[in-house]
């Protein structure tokens, strides 16, 4: 079946869920927005682009900084209204400068920090 | 630094994106919602529970299928508004008995099946 960016579940801003994954490491990066051409866009230049709501505006993850994220497959879960990307990620996912932006922890009620900055 | 459940950022209703990802293969399995009870009760039981949008009411992952989700680590990203949930799944994730709920893929505008209903 051919896949139609408007027929995922898109909330009421118009936006859906993408979790970011390291092709390699399987580690789970970044989650962002995206809108229908955010998807379409994702798709056609396999350069993942989100919908960054503060700035209303596209967001070609790393056309600043230059930490690229190449898709290497894209997912649509079963209720259609999250997306997986695996991705290609080039340096540091997080703009805190860490591989992932998933890097605090809560053991025993404690907030811990399991990620250092890259140098 | 101790950990509050009120220091996330919730959405306008009140609710944060939590991912589950397994702890031994590094799949990802899902994404659902939680409020501060769901996330304050996760990390008392250990038992993963979310808040059902449909249902509007607390859903412990598994309690009518068995297909449990023990918490292993709990993690929140650089914004505090998405959880990362690492996970020890018992049976599929997905309602459709399918490891995951990301099992579509988009391969050259098709949608292809990535994985099958488990037997």
């Amino acid at each position: 079946m051919s896949f139609d960016p408007s027929s995922l579940k898109f909330n009421e801003a118009g936006l859906i869920p993408a979790i970011a994954q390291d092709e390699n490491s399987g580690e789970v990066l970044m989650m962002a927005w995206m809108n229908a051409d955010a998807v379409e866009q994702t798709l056609r230049t396999r350069r993942v682009t989100y919908w960054s709501r503060s700035r209303q505006s596209f967001w070609v993850k790393g056309e600043s900084s230059g930490h690229v994220q190449e898709l290497v497959d894209f997912r649509v879960d079963c209720d259609r209204d999250c997306l997986l990307l695996v991705v290609r990620q080039t340096g540091p996912a997080c703009h805190t400068n860490r591989r992932s932006c998933f890097y605090t922890g809560v053991r025993e009620g404690e907030e811990v920090e399991l990620m250092a900055p890259l140098p």
